[in-house]
This record gives structure tokens, C-alpha cells and sequence, in this order.
């Protein structure tokens, strides 16, 4: 599978400037980047723990997905991505093993990654990312 | 505030062994562990991703909170762990910051760490774990 690590947590937050001073202090750490992500309508800022990304995000839009889960569920842990070495090969293994895949084909996520979500219901209730960065296509 | 990395992800399941075959198959690694955690009510299983673990909680108890977190909000991401080097040290920090601390003083976890849950309310909705790895006392 070339699952490598945890490559973030992704919380939703009703407020980024608000969650980013929050969590500045609780993690003792500065915010590292702060991006737009057009395509899931959020707008994310990151914070480094080891290797693995905290990802506050905040919907741009009311009927985006963020808000919609922000209304269902309130604030807190909205995905968790997985660092994949070859995201191609991960989906077609993840398809024959029966995985409910939401994406037809990868798409843009943060920081130039491709990303693909598999469903909460072929999970145990978790939105999984699995997430091929940038850097590991080098 | 000595944060080196994410510790483990605790994943709220109603079937410990039909989640162990999931995630085994999802990740493409065996479960590493099996443990009864008492002072929580629940068996847990753990996967290595990384320096990260996924941990399935199953409840052993119909009133204990992993039970109820599911009555709530159905299987998911019931909380995040951070490692710390000093638990003692970082309680004193997070309490003079003003975040809201649940347990009086530290508790007893899986593999034999001593840890501290966060109130979600201080956290922008996430259950966050304080957690003093057995390892990180030496």
C-alpha cells in the first residue's frame, strides 16, 4: 500500500484567525502556512507536530462541505490523511479490496498535493484522505 | 511545550475485530496490538503508521464514553493524542494558558503512558490527549 505516515489531521473551525491563535498557543508553535484551497472551499492554515500536519479549516462558502459538517456536527476532526508513495497504485489496490472511493479521479488538495477521499461508511465513520505530496513525486 | 509528534489517532468502533480486518486491509499492515484499557472501559487495537498509531476503541461497557460517543455521533475519530516529553510540565503550561483540562491529574492510558484529555470545548470541538509515552520517561 506505501503508506508512510499521517500526513495531517484536518479540523473544522467556524473561525480561522480565531482557531490559528488558539492553537498557536496550545501547540506552543507558529502557524507555518496559510492557504486557499478553491476546490474544497476552504481556506487551511498548518501547523508542523513531527511529521505530520495539523490542518485548520475554514469553508469560504456556506454550502461547501466544511460548513455543511460544521452544521451537522460542530466544530472538531473532519478528515484524516495518509501520505501515499504512488497514489495511482493505492487506488486501484484500494478499489479491488472494496473501499468506497468519493473521487473519480485524483484532484488538487493543499500545498500542490493529489488527493482522493474514500468514504466514511468503508471506514468505521472516518473521512480518509489518502494524499500522494508534492515532494514525493520528486 | 515539548510536542514532538502525533502520538495516536483513537477511532470510536462498535466491533473491535471487524474493524481490526478493515484496517488491516485498508493500511496493508497488521495490527500491531491488542489491550484492555479499564480505567477507559474499552479494548483497543493499534496500527504503526509512522511514528503514529491508529488505536480502535471498542467499549466493554454500554456507559462509558466511548459508548457514548457513538450513540452520539455514530464510528469516527473519537480523539487526538499528542506526545509529550514532560506531562507534568506541559499540564502547568496548558493550565496557566487557559485551556480547560478534564482529568484532575494524570491517568493511566494504553501501553502504560500517563495522560491528560483536553476539554473539547477549549479546542475548537477536538477530545486532545496529553500523552507521556512509558518511553519518553526514561
Amino acid at each position: 500500500m506505501g503508506i508512510t505516515h499521517i500526513e495531517h489531521i484536518g479540523i473544522a473551525v467556524k473561525n480561522l484567525e480565531v482557531s490559528i491563535r488558539l492553537y498557536e498557543s496550545l501547540l506552543g508553535t507558529d502557524c507555518c502556512k496559510i492557504e486557499d484551497v478553491p476546490d474544497q472551499k476552504v481556506r487551511t492554515a498548518f501547523f508542523q507536530v513531527g511529521p505530520t500536519k495539523i490542518e485548520l479549516l475554514e469553508s469560504d462558502d456556506p454550502e461547501g462541505p466544511v460548513s455543511k459538517f460544521i452544521e451537522r456536527k460542530g466544530e472538531g476532526v473532519h478528515h484524516i490523511a495518509v501520505a501515499v508513495e504512488n497514489l495511482a497504485d493505492t487506488l486501484k489496490e484500494i478499489e479491488v479490496k472494496g473501499f468506497e472511493i468519493i473521487d473519480k479521479k485524483p484532484r488538487r488538495g493543499a500545498e500542490g498535493s493529489n488527493i482522493v477521499f474514500l468514504h466514511p461508511k468503508s471506514t468505521c465513520g472516518v473521512l480518509l484522505e489518502l494524499c500522494e505530496c508534492s515532494a514525493s513525486k520528486k
